[in-house]
C-alpha cells in the first residue's frame, strides 16, 4: 500500500449549534461536540483506509472554549499518523463570529480509530508522510500517546517507553 | 460595502448517512437532504452578508443519484449571486465510493435567503463578483431563476422578463 | 389503471414547533420544513401510486411566512398531475393562530416524485382527474412547469416547450 | 363561552415509521407511538380551548397490532369530553397497506389534558356537544373513567361512584 | 421455569431534560416523558422475562407535577406482576432539586408488556415473588387492574370481575 | 463544604442502542457512546457539587467491546476525585446479554468537569472521600492523570510533575 498525506484525509464539517444540543448556559452540550468530532474523525479515518472503520479510543479532548447557541462550528480532522491497523486522527474544532467572521479555536481532540474488514477482523492500513511542521509534531507525539495508552492499560511496562520515559529527562 | 466573491462564502459540510435517516429502499430520504443543504447554504448566505439570514425559497432541487446508507455525502454551497437583500445560493451534493475513494455528483439545489436585522427586517447585503468560469455562469443564470419567480408569483409581467424571453428565442 | 382524483391522495400532517427545531429568530428553520413537507408529499405520491416512491425533484418552495415556535403547523399534501412514472404533488401548508383558531397560509411547495418497484426501477402510475377549480388550475400548470425542469436540464429544447412558449406571447 | 362539537377539534397526524424509531422486531416503539399520540391530542385539546394545555394523565392505551417500518401511520384525535378545566381526548390510529390501500385499526387511547394559563395555572374550557353515535358513547364512557381515576387516586371514595358502580350491576 | 423477585427487574434511567424536549412553558413535553418510560419498562421486562418484550397497553400515567427543562430525571422500574405470558411494570418518576438535592415524586406509570419469541408470538414468563410492603400492594391491585382492562375491552364480563367487585362493596 | 463519598454522586443510566444510533456494523456509534457517557458524568458531577457544570476535558475513553444494536447499556458514573474547582468523574459501561443476563464491560472513560455560578464562573466543590478499595485506587490515579493533562497542555514542566514521575521509576 502507498503512503498517504494527512491532507488526503482532510474532512471539514461546518454546521450550526442547534437549540435541541445546548446545556442550561445555552452552550453546545459537550457530549454532542464528541459525537460530532467522532463522525468528522471517522470520516478522515475511512478516507484514509478506505475501509470501515471503528472507534478504538478517544485519547484526549479539552474544551477550551464555550460553543454559544446559533455558532456555527468547523470541525476539521486529519489522520496524524498511522500504525499498522489503527490510525491517530487530529480534530480541531473552530468558531467563527457572525459578525467580524473571525475564527477562534474552541476545542482540540484526538480520536483513535481500527481499520476492519466486513467481519470485524482488523486490516492493515497505508503508512502516513506527513507534510507541514504541524503535521510533523503531530506525527511525533502520535507514538509518546501510543506508548501511554499501552502503559496506562497495562499492555506495555514503564521501562519500555522509551519515548515517554525521554519525555520526562 | 465591499463586495466579495463566491468562494469567500463556501461552506463544506462532510457527514454520514446515518440509519436513522433512510428510507424503505436504505437509502438517505430525500426530505433529510433537503434540510442538510439548508444548513450548509444558510451559513454560506451568513457568511457572505454577516447577518442573520432566513430561508426565503427552493428554486430547484433535482436528485439525480440515490445515496446509500453508510455514505459519506459531501454537501458544498456558495453564494451565486447576490441581490438587494437576498442571495441566492448553489449547493452541489457529492457521495464517495468508500474503496475507490471516487467521487460522484449526487444532486444539486438552488435555494435563496435574506440577509435579516434582530426584528426580522430585510437589511442590505454586499455584492458578490464570480471568478471562474462555472461561478460566472450560475451568476448569469441567476437573473433569469430571479425574473421566472417573480413570474411564477405574479410580481412580475412576463413581457418584463427580458432576459427570461430572450432564452426562448 | 383507473384514474384517481386529487382528493384520493390527499395527506394531512399536522404537528407542533417544537424547540429543536427553531433558528436564532425563534422560528422553524427552513429546512426542518422542507423534510416535514418531503414526508407528507411521498406519503400523498405512495397513495396515489401504491408504490415505493423516491423525491425526483423539488420545483419550487416559496417561505412566505415565519413559523414561530409553538405553532401548529398544518402540512397538505395532494397528488397535482401524474405523468408515465412521476407524480407531482402540491403542498400548502398553514400556521394557526391559538387564541383565534384563524388559519393563515406559510408556505407553499411543489415536489416530484417517481414510482419504483422494489429493485428501484420506474413503473406506470395512474392518471390523475382533477376536480376542483383549483385542482384543474395546478393540473394544468404542471405541465408547463415539467416543460420548465426539462428545458433547464437541457433535456428539451426551448422550440419544444410549447405550452411554455405561449406563457410568454 | 359557546359549547363546541368533537369534530371541531379533530387532529390528523399522517407519517411515515422510520428506521430510527424501531424496536428488534422492525415494528414501531410503544414509546415512540405514545410521544406521536401526545402529540395530536394536546393539538386537539389545545383547537377546543384555544389555550395553552399539558398533560394530566394517559387514562389507557391498548396496542393491538404491531405497526412494521415503513408503514403509513394516521393519527386522529378529538375532544370527547369536557370537564371545568380538563378535557379527556380519545385517539384512534391507523396504519394502511401500501399495495391495497386497506386501513387497519392499530391502537386506541385515551389520554386528559388540562388547559392553564401563562403562569401554569387550569382555567376553564368550553363545554362539548357531541354529534355522531361513536362521539355520543365515548361522551358518556368518559365520566366513569373520571370517576375510576378520581377513585384510584383516592381522591373519590367508592361509594359516590354512582356511574361506575351502576356499571358493576 | 424459577420465580423471581421484582428487584432483579429494577431499572434505573437517570437523564437530563434537554431543550429539544420541553414545550411552551419550558416543561418536559409528556409525550417525551411517556416515551421514556416505555424505554426503562421494557428493559424491565425484558430483564424479568429475557426476551424479545413488546409494549401491550399502558393502564394509567398520572403526571402530577411539572418536569423543568434542565432537570435530572431518574425513571425506575421494576414488573410488580407477572401473568402467563405478559407483565404488569410499575414505573416511578422522581425530579430532584440541583441545589438542595431533594427528590420529588412527579409521575407514576403502569405499563403491561409481553414476552415474544423471534417470530413474534407469545411465550411463558417467570412468576414473581414481592418482598416489600409495597412490592406485595402493587402485586395485589396488579389482579384488579387486569380485570379492569378484560372489562373494558369486553373480554371479561362485569360479574366475572371478582376482585374488581368486590372493591366497590 | 463536608466531603462527599463516591457512593453520593452514583448515577445510573440505562438505556437501549436504538436503529438509529448504529454504524454499518449495526454496532453502537462511538461518537453516540461518548455522549451518553458525558450525560451521566455531568449528572454525577452535579450531584456532587450541586451546580452548574460543563464539560472541561475528555481524559481518556477505551472501547473495548463492541455494543449491538438492541443491546442494554448500562453507564455508571461516580466522581473519582474533587480540586478545587473541577471534578474528575469516572464511568463504566455495561452490556447485558437478554439470555443469560449476564453483564460485560464494554467501555470505561474518564471525563473531567468544572463547576460554574450562573454567569460561567468556576466555583469551589466539596473534598471527595473514597471508601471502596476500587474507589481509593482511582482517586489515586487521578492526580497523576490531573498532572499529565497539566504537562500536556504546556502549564506544567516535567520536573514538577513528581507524581507521575515516579510512575515511571
Amino acid at each position: 500500500m502507498q503512503a498517504k498525506t494527512p491532507e488526503q484525509s482532510r474532512t471539514v464539517l461546518t454546521d450550526m449549534v442547534l437549540p435541541g444540543e445546548t446545556n442550561p448556559l445555552n452552550n453546545l452540550f459537550g457530549g454532542e461536540l464528541l459525537a460530532r468530532m467522532d463522525r468528522a474523525a471517522s470520516i478522515a479515518a475511512r478516507r484514509h483506509s478506505r475501509r470501515i472503520v471503528v472507534t478504538a479510543s478517544v485519547n484526549h479532548v479539552a474544551f477550551s472554549r464555550a460553543v454559544p447557541l446559533g455558532s456555527v462550528v468547523t470541525v476539521e480532522a486529519k489522520v496524524s499518523r498511522a500504525f499498522k491497523t489503527s490510525m491517530e486522527v487530529f480534530i480541531d474544532v473552530w468558531i467563527e463570529d457572525r459578525e467580524s467572521g473571525d475564527k477562534a479555536k474552541a476545542n482540540e481532540g484526538i480520536y483513535t480509530f481500527v481499520a476492519v474488514d466486513e467481519t470485524g477482523r482488523p486490516i492493515a492500513v497505508p503508512e502516513i508522510q506527513p507534510e507541514t511542521k504541524l503535521e510533523k509534531e503531530r506525527y511525533d507525539a502520535a507514538l509518546r500517546r501510543k506508548q501511554l495508552t499501552l502503559l496506562l492499560s497495562g499492555k506495555m511496562k514503564p521501562n519500555e517507553a522509551t519515548e515517554l520515559k525521554a519525555f520526562f529527562e
